[in-house]
């Protein structure tokens, strides 16, 4: 135990209790609880503290946790199916893993202020198209399972909903096939095996197989091309590296997991799975796209591409519910490649493909039955009666097989594979490997054409490795450098100590289906998350395994479904859905089979109540649920949330309400107890996960006892209807979480919600002369965040909000949400660990923008030409020669008069053009025939 | 064992094998092998490989070190003694300790790319000034044992070596008295304990003892006072947060170890030791001092200070051999500071110092003796006949005490102790702690006035704690970012591998003093090293203990001396030194009792032979060494290396070989083979230990076996002549070095020499057209680095070497080595890992610069108006309204046309001005009485 007087807190919340109190006097308020009580309704207000352990140091909480996970057996593992022991650089762990100027970015829809990971994520699409021949690949999705039920998706809009079947050709993994189902059953798609006819959608090829086989399918494709269905191949990146590509075999989509490509195990995630498509499928593909494009001076630029197929735009009619990519762990396996280039990863692949066939030929020769003639890395070999037997005596010696049954054991070889593994396995089956060398080398199918591209090139050495990462880090502006004022996605503190344990061993190197007794640290830690998240939501259980908001919202929905179906109520399949919701609340609806009903909302963004009775009378008999976010979408805590909770209820329907704003909540009120009988929580906003850059996420759901039996399963937690391929999702990374919850304790994250509450009100009030801050609440607060609306300025200068988003980056800040929930409008959410000082900077740079404005409107500068609407400046652009612009090159570039400070974010490009780059889409890097010369 | 065709010597060597090729290719040399015969005379070549283990994997060297280091045992430590546990603050080991914007950076010679952490350094200043009430702190010194011998050299030339007596009041620590006794005895000065007269130079307080007892010294410092004699104290730095200032007791000097100031105790090191003086003493301090100064347009600036003390100016009249500080540590110290405020580290020493008096009072309370009255956090108690038995037990508890001798105990309490601790510990002698709150809390003599600068007040939120870190390492160029083509002062690759282990737990929380069957893994680890070391080096043995090069030359003339005198030859007192060595070389042999004899250089750099014959001779009845750096500071293999050293050795004397430019030599020459008698190694040069931006530094010596009995002891070992505070030096960063040779085996070794000499061999080709390249060996070969002469743009255009170092800030380069070894001139030093697009970037710099003053020649631009002389240009500078330079602004920013690449290294100031900084030295921040209400 220290005795700093400074507990962690007060290191994570921003304010000291000095500033609270000059925040407070802006206000005219006496004490934060006086603001609270104006702010949040007595009617939902929790009056006990919450029941949590008292709050331990960083030091404390750090032993604690390392005593926790000593308690997991970290052998190494053969198991595969999907998880694979790999190497993580160390260049790459130190200077991107552990990097907080990659782990604290936003997602990167500020594409100015985003060129770095844009650029790598532009890189991983390009290793995707090469590895899988297809030219369009996106920037990551969640995981294998949840991208094959993604192609799946693809498959089924492709073909208008009008075809309800899935084939398979050759077996997928266990939890592939579970999560397909499930996400299968609700929009009424068959998984039935090999029936290929004119209902069938997708004919889904595994290559290789679980057990490790490449099957001869090509009669099956054949037919399904026949048929008109869509090939989806979900294939093993690395093993692509030597074997022909997907494409060329027909596929027109390719799924797998990069989880190999130097991104830790961690019981399961997180990592990027991959996703490629044919030209004609480009608009259905869910998730993140990243195009290139130009700025405003017509240099390249990256940015998202191809926002309109998402969510925000098209809701319920969405190609999906993922909003999310797993940027980071995809920039991993980005850079992995880039380290290793074409020949490492070849040679990665040649080594474990040649333990595998090696072994292969030695069993066979002492008469050993194994499954299949061609592989990458995996045998699966038959011991009738004795697999269990086999894998007990290899766990002894340090070495986890897959026991497939009781007649077969699976052995995968990965890149931490040695000549002792090879030989200690093949003796447990009384056999010698065949020697080195003698097993046939398999011939090359990928010739000189193979990942070509210059990056894939030049970053051979670690100095070029390091210089590489830091120059595209320093591209970009991430939490590290200034505050991310973001309403509705929080970007506050990652703090160091809650991230160094995502890297211990412990921790990193477990393989998601080790046996249980193997993984005893993590359940601890899991149960205690679990129970402190229901302590914090007021619901009776907690499931982690959902890997992302949407996922959490869809297994939440799931929960209901199930339940409804339970009681036979089969036809209770509609959903009310304010039309203030997140465009995510109406595309997961969708997904598990509901029926969406918009109710409307009133002018001052609460729910419309005479509507929501009049829909929930009018759908009584088949109502399933509502969806309602709470407090708003529009940042204010409605006031009759228990009445509308209890309509619902009254009406047989469920409530679901969206957690993204529970960081306003927690400790003030728990959404199980105001009405709500599913939630889920967004890990990454309210505890801590870092955005990394536009993933990855975690989204838990809490549910009421009597939806518990509804939570998400496990093939091999013995249950069923996942929604993510590992049983816990994202485990590796929940230690951020409990070492948040852990250090800040009930009364810390008390006051982190009425801090963050305080910061907005602060900022409103700082601001509302200068811009009308929208939807208010009781007593004129707001709750975590506040709108302000730019429209004011279009009137009277023609200055838009994307002018004023893009000059805050010239004042050195990333933009807040831009036109959500209203058009024309930014979103402000300071959240509680950005100093006071910041925010006051902020505050600062907003004003300012608005005098800048008012320029404008006086006629001083023109509307066409004028800092806001060339923002944002370059150090090129302001150092031209010939300066035609009415304001000074200072003004343009130090607009805030700090140029003496030198801690200036220059942006790396000139405004994007959004519009043109989604005119002419591109996706990835061609293969370049003249740098073949350079390549090694 | 992963077959990736990359093993980790092509990562750490920059050029590719083609890219060797291109370059030999301009060279006209048909192979290396051909380069190096040309380069390197054949009498010295080693013919054979390096007897080293074949290369490991990066994945592989970590499993096996850490598999040593799971030998150690790592209990929690009560000795004290100099090293206690703290507490590293996260935000602190992520964002500083173990980024390489941090770590990589260079000795700030040049103060304009080296802002960040100039400032942090002069915060470092700040703090010891606030702590010891002294005016004058030093940016540190190596450790608390030297920091001492430092002070008394302080002493001991402010009486201008007229005294010849060291007193002392209250003992210090072991290793310290022993370090002052080895460093003394040279010198020929007494230590001797109580008696003050006019021949003491100085009188050393211990305060408190090394006892834990605050004794009363009053009457020995007025004594001393009386007597003239200098008073130094010997402090802890965080009791002095709660007491009275060595100042304010009469101290002239302070010193202490920051080690418990957030730095890992890691077996002994590295940390910083603080040094502060009155003002009469300033210049005669030893080591590295940040003052602030101003640039070219006035704005203030940090800089190195009073650079005249030192050896370069000085040589044998130097005050010091130290050339050197512990800047990353320092930094970790202030930084550690900064994040707990005057507050926090009055609490953290209040609970340290409350749980030594609740001891001391429990023990009383059952009759037990204990020393002293007042104590900070150390209670020594007596337990006759039993104190190795009550150690034993309290190691079987985990906690480890200090045995001083049969009768006596000592329990030193730290940031990381606990109230379980301190219950344990006094049931060891059957008492009870008192109970909190019960002793008298001290009255704090700090008032209010304690460390009030703002920046210990505005950065208790990790956010504010994470930015500020952030924003001061974007201020500095370090090799994260662009090569530092130093010569002399190799910057190479630190590689992330190499790096890690230092922060794993094994190695970091170590005691030095732990018995020595806890360190088995630090010590097969050393025994490696060692063993290695010697191999390549050819001695018969190698000591680690030196913690800096300054101190491995000190110790090893030292081991000359002692030989010398082993057989009688008190006489041999002569050190033979060419003019061309770094002014260290006399320093050393000045502070090693020895004359210096200057032999003179021809003119081509090599050692006048006519000369040495001369003066050989001429001293060969007192001739003690000769120090020779090879190959020579000028960068060129002398062909008569061996006839030199036989020569020496023919006339009595050794031959120490200064092995600065030992990476030259790696794989292809012994320095023990060549006929040296000693040597010393510089670890962060030639085996990638990181600069730090400063320190630290670690210079082990190889020597043969005749001088292995005169190698540096340890009173912990059962030796002495010590001449570092721990056993094995800066221990802890060891693991560097063992990663580095483990990973490159015997061929990566030679190879990365090669291509050092390569590298080097192709700049001085590149450039010779355009700057001579002074010093070329035989063949017209340099060996690893090169001397470019800048005087041919001074007389055509008067632009100095100067104005060509600032002129590269605006490229994106660190400066070569300026004016040294020859006024006037650049040494270069690509280094092997340098890739070779990066080194031509640097080519086309220096023909871009030499192109630049061809335009000031010409008189198209004037000579007191150009981008040479103008440079280095900040952002604000070139933005100014009035642009009135005959260049353009995007030539002053962007010389090199790369406007468009947005990875330009801005300076955060312009051209420094060092001698008006000089003059007005400022060498910290006031109290600021207006910042008190601040405070918190």
């Amino acid at each position: 135990m220290t005795a700093a007087p400074y507990p962690f807190a007060t290191r994570h919340i921003g304010p000291s209790t000095t500033d609270a109190r000059a925040m407070l006097a802006v206000l005219g308020v006496p004490s934060i609880e006086t603001l609270i009580s104006q702010a949040v309704p007595k009617s939902i207000r929790l009056e006990r503290p919450l029941d949590l352990p008292a709050p331990a140091s960083e030091a404390e909480a750090l032993v604690e946790l390392a005593e926790r996970m000593s308690k997991n057996v970290v052998l190494k593992s053969f198991i595969g199916a999907g998880y694979h022991g790999c190497r993580v650089p160390p260049v790459i762990q130190r200077n991107l893993f552990e990097n907080p100027a990659w782990y604290t970015a936003y997602t990167p829809y500020q594409s100015e202020i985003s060129q770095g990971r844009l650029e790598l994520l532009f890189h991983f699409q390009t290793l995707v198209t090469e590895l899988t021949g297809l030219p369009v690949a996106s920037a990551s999705l969640l995981d294998e399972s949840t991208a094959v039920a993604e192609a799946v998706g693809i498959a089924y809009r492709h073909h208008r909903e009008k075809r309800h079947r899935v084939a398979f050709a050759g077996a997928p993994h266990p939890q592939t096939l579970d999560v397909v189902t499930t996400r299968a059953e609700p929009l009424g798609i068959e998984v039935d095996g090999e029936t290929i006819d004119e209902d069938t959608a997708a004919l889904v090829v595994s290559w290789p197989d679980t057990f490790g086989v490449y099957g001869n399918h090509a009669d099956a494709i054949a037919r399904a091309k026949a048929a008109g269905a869509i090939v989806i191949f979900i294939a093993d990146p690395l093993a692509l590296s030597i074997s022909e590509t997907p494409a060329s075999l027909g596929a027109d989509i390719a799924v797998g997991p990069m989880q190999r490509f130097g991104v830790p195990m961690g019981f399961g995630g997180p990592h990027a799975a991959y996703c490629a498509v044919s030209d004609k499928l480009t608009r259905l593909m869910p998730g993140r796209l990243v195009g290139q494009s130009v700025d405003a001076n017509g240099r390249p630029g990256y940015r998202l591409a191809l926002q309109t197929r998402e969510q925000h735009i098209r809701r319920d009619k969405a190609t999906s519910n993922i909003c999310t990519a797993q940027a980071l762990l995809a920039n991993m396996a980005a850079s992995f490649a880039i380290w290793h280039g074409p020949l490492g990863l070849q040679s990665i692949a040649n080594q474990i493909n040649a333990f595998a066939e090696r072994l292969a030929l030695g069993l066979k020769a002492v008469g050993i039955e194994i499954d299949g003639d061609r592989r990458f890395d995996t045998v699966t070999i038959t011991a009738k009666g004795k697999a269990k037997e086999i894998a007990a005596t290899a766990e002894k010696d340090g070495r986890l097989l897959r026991v497939i049954d009781n007649d077969r054991v699976g052995v995968s070889f990965d890149q931490a594979s040695t000549e002792e593994d090879l030989e200690a396995i093949a003796a447990l089956f009384g056999a010698k490997p065949s020697p080195a060398g003698k097993a046939k080398a398999p011939a090359n199918p990928r010739g000189k054409g193979f990942l070509t591209q210059p990056v894939f090139h030049e970053n051979r050495s670690e100095t070029d490795m390091m210089r590489f990462l830091r120059r595209l880090a320093d591209k970009d502006l991430a939490l590290d450098r200034a505050m991310i004022p973001l309403g509705s996605c929080t970007m506050k503190l990652n703090a160091a100590a809650e991230m160094m344990p995502v890297s211990w061993p412990s921790v990193a190197n477990l393989h998601p289906f080790a046996p249980a007794g193997h993984s005893l640290g993590y359940r601890e830690m899991i149960d205690d998350l679990e129970k402190w998240l229901s302590e914090i939501t007021g619901f009776d259980a907690v499931s982690l395994q959902p890997n992302a908001g949407s996922q959490g919202e869809y297994a939440g929905l799931l929960a209901i479904r199930h339940y409804h179906q339970s009681r036979g109520d089969h036809h209770r399949n509609i959903c009310l859905i304010p039309s203030s919701a997140h465009g995510t609340n109406p595309a997961s609806a969708s997904m598990a089979g509901m029926g969406v009903v918009v109710v409307r909302c009133t002018e001052d963004g609460n729910v419309d109540m005479d509507d929501l009775k009049a829909k929930a009378a009018e759908h009584a008999g088949n109502l399933a649920a509502l969806m309602i976010t709470y407090p708003s979408t529009h940042g204010v805590f409605e006031e009759g949330i228990r009445d509308i909770c209890a309509l619902i209820h009254e009406h047989g329907g469920q409530v679901y309400l969206d957690g993204a704003n529970l960081n306003a909540l927690v400790g003030l009120a728990q959404p199980g107890e105001i009405g709500a009988d599913v939630c889920h929580m967004n890990l990454h906003k309210t505890f801590c996960i870092p955005h990394g850059g536009g993933g990855p996420g975690v989204g838990p759901i809490g549910v009421k006892a009597h939806l518990k039996p509804y939570l998400p399963g496990h093939v091999t937690e013995g249950s069923e209807h996942a929604v993510s391929a590992a049983p816990f999702g994202s485990a590796s990374i929940l230690p951020i979480t409990w070492m948040y919850i852990r250090m800040m304790g009930a009364s810390g994250l008390k006051q982190a919600t009425e801090t963050a509450i305080l910061s907005a009100n602060y900022i409103a009030a700082r601001l509302k002369a200068h811009y009308p801050v929208l939807y208010q609440g009781r007593n004129g607060r707001v709750a975590h965040e506040c709108i302000l609306d730019t429209r004011v300025l279009k009137e009277s200068a023609g200055i838009g909000v994307e002018d004023v988003a893009k000059r805050l980056i010239d004042y050195g800040f990333h933009a807040p949400t831009m036109s959500w929930p209203v058009a024309g409008t930014l979103m402000v959410e300071p959240t509680e660990s950005e100093p006071k000082r910041e925010v006051d900077r902020f505050c600062d740079a907003m004003i300012a923008i608005a005098g800048e404005a008012e320029r404008v409107a006086k006629g001083e500068w023109p509307r066409e030409d004028n800092p806001l609407v060339n923002a944002p400046h370059t150090a090129a652009e302001t150092l031209v020669g010939d300066w035609t612009h009415p304001y000074s090159r200072l003004e343009a570039a130090f607009p805030a008069g700090d140029a003496e400070t030198a801690a200036k974010y220059w942006p790396p490009v000139s405004r994007i053009d959004n519009v043109g780059g989604d005119r002419n889409l591109v996706c990835s890097c061609p293969p370049m025939a003249e740098y073949l010369g350079a390549a090694e």
